[in-house]
C-alpha cells in the first residue's frame, strides 16, 4: 500500500514517459553522465547480442567471483554495461537474474527431507538433556541453519556486493526502478519474487538508523538544491526565487540523506508555519510570510517528495515525519498542531468511473429519471441523494445534458476546461454531493482492507488521522482533475501515531474527525433508508 | 578457525579470570560505568528472582513491542538490567532467549508441507507460461518467501532493534562475549545456534564498507589511546613513553572504527618500518628508530589486537591488513615487503603433549632407549632423529634425566625458569629438533583441515604465506612458554593474497617458502625411511 502511496506522491518520476524510460542516472557524476547516458540509450536501441552477453558475463562474474581486488572492477563493468542496455535487454537480463540465479531447489528439497527426519527441541526437557541429546540438537540446529541459507536466492550475493560497493546502493535503487517499471507492464512471478527480495534488502540497508535528517536551507550546495527543484512532485517549484521562498522565513524543508547516496535526499518534506491549519493551497504558497514565525501554532506539511523510484514501498516517510515533528517541537515549543494539506489523487478517477458505469447500467436497462430508485437492478445504485439529483437536473442547462442526475454530473465534471468551476450556481449545486462523496471515498472505499486513495493510505499507515476536507482548496488544473479541487487535512498527534498506525495496519481502521465522519454517517443513514 | 585465531591474539580479553568474568563495559561512558558495573556485579551475585524477572520482561517487551516511542526506553531498560545480572542469571536469560524466542516450528512444518505440494518453476518453459501458470508460480514464490521468513528466529527482532539503537551494537558485542564465555564452559546446542545467528548478523553490520580505517597517532584523544594500551595483547605497552614510541617515527598504528562503537577501534595493527624482515622481537621493540623512514623497505606487522571479544570469528583482520598495505604502499612506495613477526602460541602445547604421551607409552610398554625404533608399538613414534636423540642424551646431565631422548627433552623444556635457555650447550643441542618440529607443527599439524596453530590459521586465511622461522626470536617468558622462543614471519603479497586465501580455504593448502618446507621434507624423508 505504501508503495502505491509513495508512487503517487512522486508519480512524475514513477511514470516516466516512454522516451525517458529507463534512462536512469548511472553510478557517479549524475549530471555529466546523464547526458552521456541518454546518448548511450539512443544508440542502445541497437544493442548487439554481444553487448548483452558481455553484461550477462560480468553479472555472472560479479556473483561468482571470489577475488576481491578484481571484484570492484567487475561491479563497475556490470553497472556501466547495464546502463548501456536498452529497455528490452535490461528486461532480458533481469529475467536471467531472477530465474537463473534464484535458489538451488534440489538442495532445498534434500535439506527439507533431512530436516523433517530430525527431532525438534522440545523446550521442556532440553534443560536436562545429556551430551548425546545435545549432539542431536546440534544436528537439528545445523540442518535448520543450512535450510535457512539454502532458501536464500543466489542473487543475494550480487545485492550484498553492490551494497558495499561505492555507488552500488544508488545502482540497486535504479535497478529496482527498472524492475517496477517492467512489473507495471506485465506480471512475471519470478521477477516479482526478485523485487520483493531486493525490497527487503533495501529496507534493511535504509533503516532510519542509517539515515541522516538534514534541514535543507539556502546555504546548501546548489547541486543539492537543484535536486529539490527536480524532484518536488506535489507543488512544482517554478524558479529559483520560488525555491528560495520555500526555504525562507516561515517555511522549513527537511530531507533524509544516506551516506551511500550523497548529494541528494532520498525523501524530503516541505513545511509551512501557520496560525491555523490551512484550508486552501493558496494560504500556503504565499510570496511573503503572512505571520511572524513566533506567532505560528501549526506546522503544515504541504509536500512530501520521494526522489528514488527504486525505493518505492520502503516507508521512509513515516520516520521522516516523526523526526521532523520532534525536531520542530523542540525548536519551536509554541507549535502544537502538525497537519498536512494533501491532495486526494484517486477521488475523481473513482467518482467518474462510478458515474459512468451507473449511467451505462441505467441506459442499458432503459431507466428513466423517474425509475431511478434502484428497484430496476441490484447492481444499480444512485449515489446522489434525491435533493442533490433534483438540484443538478435543474441547473445543468447550457453546459451538460443527461437523463439522470448522475449522467449530468458526469458530463459536468468532464466538460472541457472545468467549465463548471466558473459558474457560482454550479459550484453551489455540486458542492454538497462532491463533498459527501469525497468523504465516502476517503472513509469507506478500500482495497485489500486499506484506503483506496494512495495518499490517504500513506498518511494513515504513518499514524495520522483524517481531520477535514476542504472545498475548492486547489483550483489548479491538476487539483481539479484529481479531486474536483477538494483537499484534505491529515493531523499527526505524536501521542497517537503508533496506536493509529497499528490499528490501521491490523484492522484497516481509519481514524477520522467527527466532522468528517458526519458526511459518511448521513450517507449511511441514506442507504439504510433506501435499502431497509 | 578464524574465531580461534582472533581469540588467541586477544586471549587476555577472551579468557578473563573468573573475578572479572562478564563484567563487560555497558552501553555508554565505558570508564565511569565500568566501575559502577563491577560494583554492580559484586552485589549482583545476590540478584533476586524479581530482578531476573524484570529483565526477562523487558527483553520480552523489546521483542514484542510495537510502539517506537517507548521502544528506546525498553531497550535501555533491558540493556541496563542485563548488565546488572550476575553470571548465572545472564546464563539463564540467554537460555530463555535461545529457547523461547527461536522459531515457530509448527508454522515451519506447515509451510514445508504447503511448499512440497507446489510445482517449482521449471526454468525452460517459464518464459512462455500463461497467466494461469504465472498465478501458480506466484503462489510458489510466496510460499517460499514465507518459509524463508518462518525460518528466522524470533530473537532476530531483538538483534535488529538493538543494532539501530544508540549503543546497541556495542551491547550486542558484549552479549556475544558472554555467550562465547558460557559456550567455552559447556556446549548447549540452542545457545550455539543463537551465537551462530548473532555472529552472522554482526558480520553483516560490520562489513568493511561500514568501517573507517583510521591512522592512530599521538594527536588522537587520550580516551582512544588509553584503549590501545588496554587492548594491546601481543606485546604489552608498559607506559606512556612506550605508547608514544609505538606511534612515533619509524612506526605506524592503524585501527578500524565503526560509527556505532565510537572512541575505540574494533581492531588495530602496529607496524614497524625496517630495512629487513626482523628475525627477533628485539629488532622491533627498539627505543630509537634504527633507520630513517626513507630507508625502510619492509613494513613489519608486529601486533594485531582485537578489542571486542564479542566480535570473535568475524574476520576484520583480513580487510584491515589489505587496506593498510594499500595505504602504506601509496604513501611510501619504497616499501616493497609486508611481513609479520608472529608468535606460535600452539607450538609448545602440542610438543609437550606429544612428548608426554610418547614417554608414557614407552614407559608403559617397558621400552628402553635401544628399542626406541618404533617396532614395539604402532602408536609409538620417536619424533626425534637418531643424531638428535644422541645429542640430547649426551648433554642433559645435571638438569633433566630420562630413559629416552623424548623424556629428557620433555623434562628439559618443562624445567623451572626455562633453565635450558641459559646453557649454550643445551641451546645448540635443542635448536635442531625444536626448529624441525616447529616447521612440522606449522606445516603439517591440522584440525578440520586447517592449521592447528591459531595465529597461523589467522594469517593463512588472510592470504599470507609462511616465510621463515626464527630461533630465539622472543626470549620473554611468554615467548618461551608458547613456542620455546621461536617466532615466524608471514609474508603478504598483495598479488597473491586472494589466491592463497582461496586455496587455503578450499583445500587447506599452506603456502610456505622453500626454506621452511626444507625442514618438513627432511622429516618426511625421515618418516619414509622409517616406515617404508
Amino acid at each position: 500500500m505504501n508503495k502505491k502511496g509513495l508512487s503517487i506522491l512522486m508519480r512524475i518520476r514513477m511514470r516516466p514517459n516512454s522516451a525517458s524510460k529507463l534512462s536512469l542516472s548511472p553510478l557517479t557524476n549524475v549530471l555529466n553522465q546523464t547526458q552521456m547516458n541518454s546518448q548511450g540509450n539512443q544508440s542502445a536501441s541497437s544493442n548487439t547480442e554481444r553487448e548483452f552477453e558481455l553484461v550477462r558475463a560480468s553479472m555472472n562474474s560479479a556473483i561468482s567471483m571470489n577475488k576481491t581486488e578484481v571484484l570492484d572492477a567487475v561491479l563497475n563493468d556490470f553497472s556501466a554495461g547495464y546502463f548501456n542496455l536498452d529497455h528490452e535487454n535490461r528486461r532480458r537480463l533481469l529475467l536471467v537474474l531472477a530465474k537463473e540465479y534464484d535458489l538451488n531447489r534440489t538442495q532445498v528439497r534434500e535439506l527439507i527431507k533431512q530436516y523433517l527426519g530430525l527431532e525438534p527441541p522440545s523446550g521442556e526437557n532440553a534443560q536436562s538433556s545429556g551430551l548425546e541429546e545435545e549432539g542431536l540438537l546440534s544436528t537439528f540446529y545445523r540442518t535448520e541453519r543450512n535450510l535457512r541459507h539454502a532458501l536464500k536466492p543466489v542473487y543475494e550475493v550480487l545485492f550484498e556486493r553492490l551494497n558495499t560497493h561505492p555507488g552500488g546502493l544508488r545502482f540497486l535503487s535504479s535497478l529496482r526502478a527498472d524492475i517496477l517499471s517492467i512489473l507495471a507492464e506485465e506480471n512475471i512471478a519470478s521477477l516479482r519474487a526478485l523485487d520483493s527480495y531486493l525490497k527487503e534488502k533495501l529496507s534493511t540497508w535504509l533503516s532510519p538508523a542509517a539515515l541522516e535528517l538534514h534541514q535543507i536551507t539556502w546555504d546548501d550546495p546548489a547541486s543539492l538544491l537543484e535536486k529539490i527543484v527536480a524532484y518536488e512532485a506535489v507543488h512544482p517549484i517554478s524558479n529559483l526565487l520560488d525555491l528560495k521562498r520555500r526555504l525562507g522565513v516561515g517555511r522549513r524543508c527537511f530531507g533524509y540523506l544516506h551516506p551511500a547516496i550523497s548529494g541528494e535526499p532520498l525523501i524530503f518534506i516541505e513545511v509551512a508555519l501557520l496560525k491555523n491549519v490551512a484550508q486552501t493551497i493558496q494560504e500556503v504558497l504565499w510570496d511573503d510570510p503572512p505571520i511572524l514565525e513566533c506567532e505560528a501554532t501549526c506546522a503544515l506539511f504541504y509536500s512530501i517528495s520521494s526522489t528514488q523510484p527504486g525505493l518505492s514501498g520502503i516507508n521512509l516517510g513515516k520516520f521522516l515525519i516523526k523526526r521532523v515533528i520532534t525536531l520542530v517541537k523542540r525548536d519551536m515549543p509554541h507549535i502544537s498542531t502538525f497537519a498536512t494539506l494533501s491532495p486526494i489523487p484517486g477521488f475523481m478517477q473513482w467518482l467518474l468511473s462510478k458515474l459512468a458505469s451507473q449511467s451505462k447500467l441505467a441506459e442499458a436497462e432503459g431507466m428513466s429519471q423517474s425509475s431511478a430508485d434502484g428497484s430496476g437492478s441490484t447492481f444499480w445504485e444512485n449515489i446522489l441523494e434525491p435533493e442533490e439529483e433534483k438540484a443538478i437536473m435543474d441547473s445543468s442547462a447550457g453546459i451538460a445534458a443527461g437523463k439522470t442526475g448522475m449522467e449530468v454530473m458526469l458530463n459536468l465534471l468532464t466538460s472541457t476546461n472545468y467549465e463548471w468551476t466558473n459558474s457560482a450556481e454550479l459550484l453551489s449545486v455540486l458542492k454538497p454531493p462532491l463533498m459527501r462523496l469525497c468523504a465516502r471515498f476517503l472513509l469507506q472505499e478500500k482495497k485489500r482492507g486499506k484506503a483506496l486513495d494512495s495518499v490517504a493510505n500513506f498518511h494513515l499507515q504513518n499514524g495520522a488521522m483524517m481531520e477535514r476536507i476542504n472545498w475548492m482548496a486547489d483550483r489548479s488544473e491538476k487539483g481539479l482533475c484529481q479531486s474536483g479541487g477538494i483537499m484534505v487535512n491529515y493531523v499527526y498527534r505524536l501521542e497517537n501515531i503508533e496506536e493509529y498506525a497499528q490499528s490501521y495496519f491490523s484492522k484497516g481502521h481509519i481514524h477520522a474527525s467527527a466532522d468528517l465522519r458526519c458526511h459518511w454517517r448521513n450517507m449511511e443513514k441514506e442507504q439504510i433508508r433506501r435499502f431497509p
